[in-house]
């Protein structure tokens, strides 16, 4: 499975409700890689050691000197060991000096990836614990560049120069399927198919949440009135309620991001594909042009902060 | 139990999860009342005549004449008969020109109170039903008045000389209930005993959602992270959930008010008493002058109504 090289490298990205590992090359190539639900709250009585046996052992096994490296809520208090959080800014040469270290149930030394902490202008602090490895796997490096990371918890980052100087977190993902599973709006939406004009519909009223006339609390009422009053059908509620909450996060991101998020801005989507798909449209008729970031990029952060550690060469 | 006094008009603030019935006297005095859990969605193949006569029969049996009055979502789609929403601005007069009626099983005639409908400047529409005749029991009826009605969806209200001219609908009561119950931020709560400084810091980070830094999306992962650095208690995370959300309502309406909620603006709450006090304090933590309205307000609403209707005289 491997095209016969050895693996340099084992990555994981282990987050609180799935494991993915890589087994990587010096150079980055992804040689090999496994898949699981073995996500932290999945793994009981902390038997972390032997969850990542089971999934990745047979790649230690065959190469027992790989150095491991894992990012993600693995670091996190509920997960193996609580790695640090740095301060921001900050860049892969800083996260790469601070990894934490665990020892595998096999003998091996694990490395920890810490995440960042930043401090918003009301005294309050905002975390990454995962997507600073995707964005360090996904950086160009020079310039301004911008990263959404849509999700459970949607990430907004810009980097600098290769440094990230700024990130904010938006519960969108989450209130999305809450509102869907346990709400009065979700008690009338038929079906899960999309609605590209509901979702559009949704998507302009969200986004007119940063003119100063009301925000989200305001405005999710209206995946209610629309449907009663015949304007919306009950097929489209589900979408026009994804688009609004993305419009009102993309508002809302431009605000958070006080003037940093320009109408030039070029921005990069990590994320699964539909969901990316669905958040390039969106930024689209916000007005800021954004693409597809690479795949797996998790698994080339993991490589660069390896390599940045001395963990491998090259 | 009714002093005495003839029953001249029996009224209902017939809502989704609620009946409350009042036998009243022509000049407004609640003779006697009854509260039961016969919301309109815990009624069983539209038998709403029946539910009406298990809850306020014992008043028609003794003055079958008396006219019914009804309020609240018993006039919605779900309800026994869907009564109008009339366009905003509109008053007593024109609510009282325009009841539904539905005959009930003994033979009585009931009116159903309209609500009330306006399309917001996005070309949206709100909606209130059963509101409605709440302020029209606590219009004082000249000059500006502004009325709050906290809840699973919160109103905001204001009348001009007695018209209803504006409102708007937060659903801020149920995301609270939502989020605390099955939100990552609900997962980290214990206990939930009230704590004023968790509540007043989650206020004043809400109130900043108007301050053109990011709204709600962006400030709900606060109650998370702030516990993750120890510098909020678990046991006030949900105080500071209330209070967040409550802040962000307070900003969201103002903007949404489009300058009609000034700063001097003095604003009567109507809703139960621990809510209501909480809202006065947070009002008046925004810089609003705010007071508890007048209990049984629906009472006094639907007589208004019905006097105005011609239904009983006075």
């Amino acid at each position: 499975m491997t095209g016969g090289r050895a693996g340099a490298l084992v990555g994981v990205d282990w987050g609180t409700s799935g494991f993915r590992g890589y087994l990587l090359a010096t150079d980055g190539t992804v040689l090999d890689w496994v898949a699981s639900e073995d996500g932290i709250l999945a793994v009981e009585n902390g038997s972390f050691g032997a969850a990542l046996d089971v999934n990745v052992g047979h790649w230690l096994a065959a190469a027992p000197l790989s150095p491991v490296i894992m990012s993600g809520m693995i670091g996190s208090r509920q997960g193996w060991k609580e790695a640090d959080y740095l301060d921001c800014p900050t860049d892969i040469g800083v996260l790469a000096g601070r990894l934490t270290e665990v020892a595998g149930d096999s003998g091996q030394v694990a490395h920890i990836v810490p995440g960042i902490a930043r401090v918003d202008p009301d005294d309050v602090p905002d975390v990454i614990r995962g997507e600073e490895t995707q964005i360090a796997g996904a950086l160009v490096g020079h310039g301004t560049e911008i990263f959404v990371l849509p999700g459970t918890h949607s990430k907004w980052a810009i980097a600098e120069d290769g440094r990230i100087v700024w990130f904010a977190t938006f519960m969108t993902g989450e209130l999305f399927a809450i509102l869907c599973r346990h709400s009065i709006l979700g008690r009338t939406m038929t079906g899960d198919e999309h609605d590209p004009a509901a979702f559009h519909r949704g998507l302009n009223y969200g986004l007119a949440a940063g003119e100063g006339r009301g925000g989200l609390l305001k405005r999710l009422f209206s995946a209610r009135t629309l449907a009663l009053f015949g304007s919306l059908p009950e097929s489209g509620t589900r979408s026009y309620l994804s688009g609004l909450l993305i419009g009102c996060e993309i508002a809302e991101a431009r605000q958070a991001a006080a003037g940093r998020l320009t109408d030039d801005a070029s921005i990069v989507v990590l994320g699964g594909a539909r969901l990316s798909a669905a958040y390039v449209d969106a930024l689209a008729r916000a007005g800021m042009e954004a693409s597809v970031g690479p795949a797996d990029c998790a698994a080339h952060g993991l490589v660069r902060i390896a390599r940045a550690a001395g963990l491998i060469g090259g």
